[in-house]
């Protein structure tokens, strides 16, 4: 494991929380070999239970015995044995790092890799996709797109021999809860600061408000579900900062709802890509989606429109979406 | 391939459209070996290009050169090779036959099982799936549980390491379809016959309003998602034959919509399982789920709630769930 804040540390209780069950239902046996953060970690060659972490899921890691400062990713990755990398470091959508480092390291001495890390994916998503094929291992990602929402299961799995036509998506909670009180009459400013004082928005939120943490998704579930090869200058960004009142009132009045979407959808021969908000109305499948709720809809040639919602996108459900990551890895 | 009405004519007519698709995408090239009907069929051991079959969309099989009458399933499963048995005669929730007998015969003699039967679930699912285990064969049957929606792709695959504490389906089309167009001040009777002459309903309709087809399916997704062994006489079923105009009138004026639910949840130490008219608020996620639409919610431990919708109903929605079920036998 590379990173330990709130998704890695809920990812490690939720290792202890369910090995009777990962045991019983799926035959798997963890052990861990390393913790790593950015100033050191923890390591043991041959791997130790989850159940010696016990106390670390709150407690600071380097307070640890055996804690030992300068452990980087790749001392942790040398060795024989090879298991499933999980990346959780900060999302870095500009260098992509230090996750794109890592994950490069992991492939390319034979580990899996699981992530909830979107950053590198931003920056090298053909690249690492390459690698991952290159030397026949899985690199999962459904953590970063969505956490617990399963947009990359459905998209992939579900629909599995159809062809998907275009793809919607509610995919940032953070503008839904805004979007969704602003509709309530609360003004943007205001929607803003209650999303911060709840801990639905951080406090830079200009990631989400304006666009680009829905464009990232898009990015990378199209990436995986149309197999495109997309960066961020070939989507269209326009955020919720900029909407008036008026605006969201005027839809309300025509019965329709205001939601920040990320659309892909072929024009002819190509693919178009944007996030801007739009006026659903009450038929569409995504119009019921409110509050930090998100929600994806594919339209196919086979199987009509599908679309799932739901799924929680705090730690415990960003750790949830790496468990069956590495369910799949192990279970294929 | 046994039976060869609307569903079978439809997957025959996919596997033509999709060849390209398939080869390309997920490696596979299918031959076909038999296509069955109860009075005769087609045989060929070494398997035939669907390509070969092109005629047949349409046209009657016995019209076929090549027609054997009195061909049975049984001849056609003999022989070394082995592939995917696809079961898509009618279903029978009495005696599950004739798919049960060609389901036990198939897995028996090393076949890959994908169908669209309900029936053979509803009289030995427990069996049928101990076969299956013990001969190390797949046993796939989303067509059965909803067609196109990915009912149990969902619950098994997207929400794998997850507990799931409950399900609540809108599972059938015509009694959806019925209770949208009451709602919007239909009386019963005209709702159904409107059903029928579009073709929503059967011309007996009972398996789908007195809820049948729900408990059926209902049966299928608890026993795959939640391991249950359930029968239907575990499951009280009512349907919406009784409903009177001012139910669903009242709920309208209260906000809430009436559906034919399907539900399972843990009361205490064990599962309680009915299908039954219920008023859903506007807050519910499957509240939305007007007309011909289905959908289904699951309530998790670590994903919060998933909810999916959607998803074509009709033969050409069932025949790509048939395909999606065969290319994960295959792609694992």
């Amino acid at each position: 494991m590379a990173g330990f804040g709130h998704v890695g540390r809920a990812f490690l209780s939720l290792l202890l929380e369910k090995a009777d069950t990962l045991r019983s239902r799926y035959g798997l046996d963890f052990r861990i070999r390393a913790i790593v953060k950015s100033d050191g970690g923890l390591l043991s060659r041959s791997g130790v239970s989850p159940d010696r972490f016990r106390a670390l899921a709150t407690a600071p890691l380097s307070n640890q015995s055996g804690w030992r400062p300068g452990l980087t990713v790749k001392d942790a990755l040398e060795g024989k044995r090879k298991g499933v990398f999980v990346e959780c470091t900060p999302s870095n959508i500009r260098t992509g790092e230090p996750g794109l480092g890592h994950i490069r390291a992991a492939l390319r001495t034979g580990w899996q890799v699981v992530t909830a890390n979107k950053g590198p994916f931003v920056v090298d998503f053909k690249g690492l996709r390459r690698l991952a094929r290159v030397h026949r291992l899985d690199l999962r990602f459904s953590a970063a797109a969505a956490a617990a929402l399963p947009t990359l299961d459905v998209g992939i799995h579900s629909l599995a021999g159809s062809d998907v036509h275009s793809i919607e998506g509610i995919l940032n909670g953070t503008s839904n809860y805004i979007l969704t009180r602003m509709g309530e009459g609360t003004p943007y400013k205001d929607a803003l600061k209650e999303a911060q004082s709840k801990g639905i928005a951080e406090h830079d939120p200009s990631l989400d408000v304006k666009g680009w943490d829905t464009a990232v998704k898009l990015l990378l579930i199209a990436g995986s579900v149309l197999e495109l090869e997309l960066t961020l200058a070939d989507i269209r960004v326009k955020g919720i900062t900029g909407i008036r009142p008026e605006i969201i009132r005027k839809a309300r009045q025509e019965g329709k709802s205001l939601k920040l979407i990320g659309r892909i959808d072929r024009q002819g021969d190509r693919w178009r890509a944007e996030v801007s908000p739009a006026a659903l109305d009450s038929t569409h499948p995504l119009f019921g989606v409110s509050g930090t709720n998100k929600g994806i809809t594919f339209e196919t040639d086979t199987m009509g429109s599908v679309t799932v919602t739901g799924g929680k996108s705090d730690p415990r459900g960003a750790a949830a979406a790496l468990l069956k990551d590495i369910i799949h890895v192990f279970r294929g």
